[in-house]
C-alpha cells in the first residue's frame, strides 16, 4: 500500500518538480525505470589503483577522484549509491573530507540518485540527534542504516525525518550474524521479530526499510512475508557470494519493486588498472542487466 | 579471576613501567586509586559557554578549548574520559578535528587515563577493520563501545586488540531500550543472554566489558550475576537520573572494582559561565567523593 501510494505521487509530481526531494520518491522513480542496483562506495585508500596514488599525492584527492570516476561510470545503472563510513573514517579527517566532497558531487550532479550513508549507528535519542545532523544536514544523505538494539524510541531523531529513509539492520550478510539474529524470541528468530516491529510500528511515516543480506536468501523470503511494505536493502552479492537470483525473487514486493541490491567490491575494484572506472561501469551494466533479466 | 590477575600484573609492572600500555592495566591502576568516575566528553558546540564562542570564533578551537579546560579541571577525579563521537560528527570535519586534538592532548598529558571512544559501532568484519583503524590507530583510543547485533565474528577486528577494551552494549540507559533488550530468549531477556555470551565466549583475551545503564539498577545486578568478571561501563547517572548508590552496589565485582560510572552533561555543563571548568571540577569531585563514600 505505501508503495503504490508513493509511486502514484511521484508520477504526478514528475512534470512539475524535476528533482524529487524525498528519498521515497527518488527510489520509486529509479525502480520505475528498472534500476535496482546500488553501488557501494566502500573506497579503501590502500586498495586504490596505483596510478591514482601517483597522480594525487594526498589521501583526500585520490579517494575523491576514485569515487568521482566510479560514479560517472556507473550512475546510469544504479538506484542508489551507498558509501560506508568506516572506509573513510579509517583514513582519518582526509578520508572524511573525501566523503564530504563525494556527497557534494553527487547532490550537485546526480540529485535524482539517493545517497544511502551506511553508518549502522545507534545511540540513545539525545545522541542520535547528533548523528542525524551529521548525516542528513552535513553530508546531505537521503538515507542511513541504523542498529535496532536500542529500540524505536532511540531512533526517533532519524525516523522523524519523513523525507529520509532509515534502513534498520535485520539479517546481516556476515557469517556470524546468526549468533544473535537467530536467537529464538517467542518462537521466531530475533531478526523476524524486528522485521515485524518495523513493519507494524516503527514505519509510521512510511520511511523505514530493512537490511537483509543476499547471503541468506531464504531469510529474505521470511522477512518479505512479515514485512510486505518495507523496502529491502540487500548487501552481499558479488564478493560476499550472495545469490542474486534468489535474493531478488525472494525480496521483490508485490509491485515488483522494493529492493536495493548492493554490490561494492566486485564493481569498484573490477580492475586495478587505469581502466578501473570503465571496468566498474561494465560490471555495473552487467549486474544491472542481469537484474532486469531476472525481474523480467 | 581475570581482574585479580590484571591487578597483580599492574602492581608488579608499576616500578618498571611508569605509563602502563594496556587499557586493562590503566583501568586497574585507576580503580586501585579509588577512581571510578568517567567524565563523558559529550561536548556540543551549541551548548558551549558563550564566552568561548566569542573568544574562539571557529568550531574546532572552541570545542577543543572547552574539552581541554574540562580535562584539566577533572582529571584527578576520573578513571577514564569518554568522548561520544556523535557530538563531534554533528559539527562535521571541524568537530572531528577538535576530537582528534582532544585525544592527542589526553595521550600527551594524561597517558595513564584511558580514552573510551563511545562510538557504538557494529558492521561486518571486513568493515569493522576500518573502524578499528580509525579508533585505535588514528585517534589512539584505549577502548571503544560496540553493538552486539552482528555477533562475535563481526567484532573480531576490535576484539583481537588485546591491549584495548571493547565495551559491548548490553542494557542501555534509554527509556525505550527494553523494547528489544528485554525480549525473552530461552526464558531470559536478550540483554542477559548477551551478557552470558560475552562472559563465556567473547572475552577470550580478557579485554571485553559491558555497557549497563544506571537507570536500570536491578538489571545491573542481574548482569553482574551472570558476568562476574567483566568490567561494566555504567552511563546514566546525572542528567539521565540513574541512581548512583544502587548502580554501584549492584555493579561492583568481587574485588570491589570493575565499574566505570559515567556522567556527562551534569559535569561538563555544571555552569554556563566563565567558571565552567571550575564548576565541572567541583561537580566531578563531588561525584567521585560520593562514589568513594558509597564504596567505603
Amino acid at each position: 500500500m505505501p508503495f503504490s501510494r508513493r509511486k502514484t505521487k511521484s508520477i504526478r509530481l514528475r512534470p512539475q518538480q524535476h528533482h524529487p526531494q524525498s528519498c521515497g520518491e527518488k527510489l520509486a522513480n529509479r525502480w520505475q525505470d528498472g534500476l535496482f542496483l546500488c553501488v557501494g562506495l566502500d573506497s579503501d585508500y590502500e586498495q586504490l589503483p596505483t596510478h591514482l596514488h601517483s597522480a594525487f599525492p594526498n589521501v583526500q584527492d585520490s579517494l575523491f577522484e576514485f569515487n568521482r570516476q566510479i560514479i560517472v561510470a556507473t550512475a546510469r545503472w544504479v538506484s542508489a549509491f551507498k558509501p560506508n563510513l568506516a572506509f573513510y573514517e579509517q583514513s582519518g579527517l582526509p578520508g572524511l573530507m573525501a566523503l564530504k566532497r563525494t556527497c557534494d558531487f553527487l547532490k550537485k550532479n546526480y540529485p535524482d540518485i539517493p545517497i544511502i550513508l551506511d553508518a549502522k549507528r545507534g545511540d540513545i535519542g539525545n545522541t542520535n540527534r547528533g548523528y542525524a545532523t551529521s548525516f542528513f544536514d552535513y553530508y546531505g544523505a537521503d538515507a542511513v542504516t541504523v542498529q535496532p538494539y536500542l529500540g524505536r524510541e532511540a531512533l526517533v531523531p532519524f525516523l522523524s525525518h519523513s523525507d529520509k529513509h532509515i534502513f534498520v539492520l535485520c539479517r546481516t550478510s556476515n557469517p556470524g550474524g546468526a549468533e544473535i539474529q537467530k536467537l529464538l524470541v517467542e518462537g521466531e528468530p530475533l531478526y523476524l521479530k524486528i522485521a515485524r516491529l518495523v513493519q507494524d510500528d516503527w514505519n509510521r511515516l512510511d520511511n523505514v526499510g530493512l537490511v537483509a543480506g543476499a547471503t541468506y536468501p531464504e531469510e529474505i523470503a521470511a522477512i518479505r512475508a512479515v514485512a510486505p511494505d518495507l523496502p529491502l536493502l540487500i548487501p552481499g552479492v558479488g564478493s560476499q557470494g550472495g545469490d542474486l537470483v534468489s535474493a531478488l525473487k525472494n525480496g521483490l514486493d508485490r509491485h515488483g519493486g522494493g529492493v536495493i541490491i548492493n554490490s561494492s567490491r566486485s564493481i569498484i575494484y573490477a580492475s586495478e588498472g587505469e581502466d578501473f572506472a570503465e571496468a566498474a561501469g561494465k560490471e555495473a551494466e552487467k549486474v544491472a542487466t542481469e537484474i532486469r533479466r531476472i525481474i523480467g
